[in-house]
């Protein structure tokens, strides 16, 4: 199903990695790093960790029926590992979702989705702080007017301002580097489950399978850390409205009144086609003033129940990804604008002697 | 694009009410009324009129190309309105879009599909509260603990209780009533432009519109006058928060140790197939609980800037789009878990004697 | 204690009515009305109702130990039922709280507390839409810009510009008038309590206490059913929105480089004494950007558990008077400017004529 | 002004750090320390350092008379300079206030509010974590029923349930040891001021200053950038939400059918003075459900306009400090509730006995 506003806000290459698609990839990633892990470890045979393998990589999974089959138990786990063991010879299905419960495949598939999608989002959000600093190369001596309150103030150079901007993506995406992306391999009792078959294999299950998979598997049993979770939020909302605070200024700086900066590729509107509207930074705005509330629910989400919560878990899923694809969009859109932004030196020292006047 | 959630989140007939195609329905929905709506106050040359009305009729709209077409602009009327405009014999062209601007058409269209959405979800809605109402009728007199702050307290009836569920779910939906389901049409200028070719024919066009859409036409003419899209999220919320109560609450009695009602259709764990999870409760809390975040981003989309806001305005598509498809998912959900809902009076006489030994 | 930002966030006449002491004040007035009630409909003693009247009627509760007592069951009620049952002769003691739990005295509190909060600020609200409404009458054909996206648009009048905001400020209280202020008396077990010594008395006292309150009767005996309070936030935060909308148009016309308006007693800084800030658009602008995220906590309370709820009812109290006090404070900080706005007519057909040029 | 509700919502040490008087003692601590550092590195007259010390020392600041001054600019900032003025002599007048802007002193007093709220509630959050901890050595093998979607499920240690919920805990407040607490001492024209009379003295006092604060000085000069108020929030809201999840799982544990655990203190109600609620589990519950919509205005405050934001600055004021204060409340609520914990391994031991069964 296409949206009608993909290209506003499904821009960007994390969009992609937050799809149908990519979940149900990330979630036969984890049955296949689990099965090859728990051969590592000697868990397992080798050889039926080989069919898991073929059977991936044989493809042909049917992303509609996956999906169909979350209505059974309120998530698509299930549905995958049958598609996954009707593709393995009989005598090695024992091998799929080894050990596993469908939280451990669910949290697990998260974390490589919004790994991946973090990656690309930066990619476009790395453009958006070189553009931002590169104004400030070209206009290290270009006055204008600082404004408070949208009020005019003290001058600042525009080399300065766009600093400003370059630093505070800079900074909104520091955290970024204290994330961790962690595997889930709890099975089904959770941490202190006193009756788990694997005993002691299922931590050296855990540390191999989290070297596959390059995720941190320092706590991976314990369903109800959502800490993770959070954090992935929070710093992919920190980027966002960083990104909005960019946006904000080149519309505020495109007002006619102002004209100090003009878009590159501005648009018109059906009734107005003159009209020269900053449409990329209005656009990133859109994307970032959808991010709070979206966060909001990451962090209610946080209180659940015992070993696995009866809907609050579930509430993450879709709820991430919108943040993560409205984050990597309001990179695109800031990236755009900001690599054809137009700087009006005459404009800046017109409205700067206007001012003093 | 299918999500990999469906099932759980896109749930019901809402979902679809709220989709791509939906969205771009009720845009040629807007554009051929507003002709024929024209032309109904000889505004227009009915047969401009009957031209666009055909060029509708005949189909083959692109939703693809609809959606792309939005990065121009940062909406999809102006895609919308030149594919339209070429499936019209060039004589008649000025016909399309009559005197509206973008704005007029996306708000129209929300309203559109808001209300179509709304409609099919209290389809649903109407059937917990049912389902609800019967067990007061099967249960009058059956005993079982009250529990407040999950303690036990006082006995209740659970016919009583169920009502309760039922009274909950019928009050939440009462705004329902008063909703507003605006027509938008402003034209580029909004309410007081001053130079407006169409002058009094606009309030004219903009009567008959209305009565042709089923929408209200009092305030055609203020794009940022928000109220009926908070309305519209209020309700859906409220909606989503007492369909939240009842599974809540179906969750709780389900539990083993208390064991009082169970689903019909309980759902196993990949580990643990045996398990009797109620997962209809579960997924209809979970949706419930992705509603305040939205419902939040609505209104903080209120303080729209001036005559068109950069960037609020479309923060509400999507986000008005998912709370009500929620909604629709939550009322879906609970009506599946109340319909097959079984009850255990022996065991709610178990518990009660217990309690009060 | 005394806010450092008060002047900021409690302005205008409804910060009082959320206060500690207006809490109370409501809690006692429920016991008082209470007892009446009862001695009405002749379930009780009508001397004892009086003395639980004379009681309440000398005074000196007080606030601090109220609100201590609040640590031991986690709402301050059992200690203003114990200090009111200290000041009432022994053999009349059993008149105070007749039949009530905890949750019908908070509950009703909350309702008497919220209903004249939203008395209160709509004083000042009611005269922001007056304030608006007469720059209608005052510039009725005077020329400005129309700004969409914040770039130049067709021309629009002030007057009509004004009017929008009157129509905005009016639409958004419309839902004022369907407000439920629901009683709450529902005694320990709640709708279907199967014990309950009052038995049908419960309805007859019901209903004559909501007389006495001026509150609705019909429902009060569902703990759990939370609509009335989303119902009155979402209200506030409308109502909020719109004050916010007003208030951005406001600062964004006093821009030095757009200067239309400006505001009658603008502020300076700690360093640049001479600026003209908008002052009270922006204190309006601040208060409205807090209410999204407190209406979407309400409604992330309404799945409250069973009979009572452990957490989510409790968590109501602050939240509603916050947004009450915030949604006061923004309206009179628009009153403020907008009764001062300065308009400048030179300006505005300054900026036209650059506009047209 | 005392609230009814501060026994359950400001528990703990970290309200009285966010109090009015806290916040007028960190901006005067902020004025001192400026002196001082402006003194040390050679900008300012020692004897003028002296006498703002001396002054500030002296005491007798109207915490009313400063709220009340913010009505003027919309905050205290000028009122607090004025009153400090006042008290030094003529002669040294300069030295107050000396090369800043009110936004440097309400960032860096806002800063010095959290990293002592953060610091009190911390004290409490420790020993959540220790009681946590504590069970593990209690009870490691203490069996008990694990429950999933609060259906029996494998069976679990307690030692090992209570050691998630100290894992849990722990895990929240790791970003803690990454929060920046940054001075802002950025003058009224922000960052590439041109035209700063203090020039690279600015960056000379900003370093002396952060050391006598105790606060990162690195990006002093950016009033527009929030990340670290949102991260802030972030680790705060992350913190309530860990504790949020342990007090639900209390809550449920002590269920009358489940009675596995108990609180030390329970508490009744008005009507029903025999019942044993979990009183401390509820309003940690209570305090930490009240935090995500606190920290989506945090985010939704990021997109601060050019070089002050009119209004979105404002707002985090009352909004970081309420959600501190219910951090800490949630946090010294949730340690009462753990240290006096009551654990019955009879009865965890029958009810696994008759999930067996």
């Amino acid at each position: 199903m296409t949206g009608l506003f993909d290209a506003v806000f499904s821009r960007g290459r994390a969009a992609e990695a937050v799809s149908g698609r990519a979940w149900l990839d990330a979630l036969l990633r984890f049955e296949g790093a689990l099965a090859e892990a728990a051969a590592d470890v000697g868990a397992l045979d080798p050889e039926a960790a080989r069919a898991v393998a073929a059977a991936i990589e044989g493809g042909g999974f049917d992303l509609g029926a996956a999906a169909d089959s979350a209505a059974a138990i309120g998530n698509p786990v299930a549905g995958v590992v049958d598609a996954l063991r009707e593709r393995v010879p009989a005598r090695h299905r024992h091998a799929v979702h080894f050990g596993a419960t469908s939280q451990d495949a669910m949290d697990t598939a998260m974390m490589l989705v919004a790994k991946e999608a973090i990656r690309r989002l930066h990619h476009d959000y790395r453009r958006c702080i070189s553009a931002a600093g590169s104004f400030k190369d070209r206009y290290p001596d270009l006055e204008m007017n600082g404004r408070t309150l949208l009020q005019q103030a003290e001058p600042v150079s525009f080399g300065g301002a766009a600093e400003t901007w370059a630093v505070i993506l800079a900074n909104a995406r520091k955290s970024k580097a204290h994330l961790e992306y962690r595997l889930s391999y709890s099975g089904p009792g959770g941490v202190g489950a006193t009756r788990d078959p694997l005993a002691g294999d299922r931590y050296r299950i855990a540390a191999r399978l989290g070297e596959l998979l390059g995720l941190d598997a320092a706590w991976a049993w314990i369903h109800t850390d959502r800490t993770p979770v959070v954090q992935i939020g929070s710093v992919a909302a920190a980027m966002a409205g960083a990104c909005g605070k960019v946006a904000v200024d080149v519309i505020l700086l495109s007002q006619n009144e102002i004209g100090e900066v003009s878009e590159g590729r501005p648009g018109g509107s059906t009734s107005m086609p003159h009209k020269r509207n900053p449409v990329a930074a209005t656009c990133a705005r859109a994307c970032a003033a959808r991010t709070p509330g979206l966060v909001a629910t990451l962090f209610a989400a946080m209180p659940q129940e015992l070993q696995r919560s009866p809907g609050l878990w579930h509430s993450e899923w879709e709820t991430l990804s919108d943040l993560l694809r409205l984050t990597g969009s309001a990179a695109a859109w800031l990236r755009e604008s900001l690599q054809g932004l137009q700087v009006h030196p005459d404009v800046m020292e017109r409205n700067l002697r206007e001012a003093e006047g």
